[in-house]
């Protein structure tokens, strides 16, 4: 499996993703979900995806494809919004539907992956939208200001106590690195390394993409920190006012 | 769907389940998953339920009807050990599963059930086991003392963190109730009133079972004060010290 969230946030965007891939827990492997394309000063798309791994990087090649035949219509690094852009992926995973969903089918394997893209092309605000397997796609809003794709629902309550359109990138990166957290600590298909990008909105550049490895000092810091203090936390919650019977006491 | 679970300590037993039922999100209901077989001073069973309604029904039916029919060789309060009442319970899902399983499947409807049986019999310490749908079972361990079924996801983390076998009731308790309120946070088909059974070993009694209904003042303030906690901890864990790209600044 695969655990990716990106938030969309009045500063600008934060993404991060694991990259942990298996097939079956005697082949897990490490590949980055996160793939950037970029126009320095006019242009930055993040995508990150989860599902069947020959499935995305077949997506990713049809898109790096049309970007290398500068094509006006299917370039990424060309079409005017990012709207646009996510329409060109969604038309990517429908073509390798085409080729791929039969022979998996008849292999038994479901034509299974989902993707999330977000970024900024000049003239517009930063935007991020979620593709689904059948190609179609949904767009952030402030009253849901995050996607997740993969095994997401560990990582959740956290990100539904914190996260709204105010949060500030570094509270938001904070945020989805304690998702992940959690996520990794409940389940072996989700490890590091994990990518995170910080996208400062206006910036139209990536100068703040951070891969943290194992003992990585600040990502180590902060998980005993959350460890403990929600241990500590869990302390000072007042117990249930039900007294236990104590036999014989 | 429905979020239960239990746990298994030195000191006695904990269990917890929600009652919300749904059949789409337009037919959502109450219904209590716990259900309790008693002789005071000799055995206590309780059994939780996810999945189908009507098949944890008719198996739970089942296993009433081999009560009511004091057959010793079918009737959980006859037969010897917590065992044989988790197989008795393995053979009647298998019972359910012959009678049901293919007119659900011509409708298009998976045989889904999973089921938790715990507590204690005289002669034995307290058990807890895990039924699937095949009918097969496992027993918790000192290792995993604790069983989850339903939505399970979003409330692991918490018992993760805090649970061991040492763990004592009062704090299992209170670690459940968290587990719940994260869970109903993030999946609206997992709702209140809670069931909540504390056994405490060797006392062959059902006197610690609380029914937490909307407002409970207990459940509220833990909610309260855990929802703020998390905030505050969330606040003082150290920014990522990647600064921002102040852009002008």
């Amino acid at each position: 499996m695969t655990y990716c969230v990106a938030m969309a946030l009045d500063q600008g965007l934060v993404f991060a993703s694991d990259s942990r891939t298996n097939a079956g827990v005697d082949h897990i492997s490490t590949y980055r979900k996160m793939r950037i394309w970029r126009r320095d000063g006019e242009r930055v798309l993040v995508l990150m995806s989860a599902g069947n791994l020959a499935i995305t990087q077949a997506v990713v090649a049809v898109l790096d494809q049309h970007i290398r035949s500068e094509n006006p219509h299917r370039s990424m690094l060309v079409v005017d919004s990012l709207y646009d852009c996510a329409s060109l992926v969604g038309q990517a995973v429908r073509e390798i539907h085409q080729r791929d969903a039969k022979p998996l089918k008849e292999n038994g394997v479901d034509f299974n992956v989902s993707l999330i893209l977000g970024g900024q092309i000049k003239g517009e605000a930063p935007r991020l939208f979620m593709v689904y397997a059948a190609g179609n796609f949904i767009e952030a809003t402030p009253e849901t200001p995050y996607f997740q794709i993969g095994e997401t629902k560990y990582g959740k309550p956290i990100i539904d106590r914190v996260i709204n359109t105010r949060t500030d990138l570094t509270q938001a990166a904070k945020c989805a690195l304690l998702s992940l957290d959690s996520t990794i600590r409940s389940n072996v298909t989700v490890g590091l390394p994990i990518d995170l990008l910080i996208y400062e909105r206006d910036s139209f550049a990536v100068d703040n993409h951070h891969v943290i490895h194992d003992h990585d000092p600040y990502f180590e810091d902060i998980r005993t920190r959350w460890g403990q203090g929600l241990n500590n936390l869990f302390q000072v919650i007042p117990d249930p006012p039900w007294a236990i019977n104590k036999r014989g006491g």
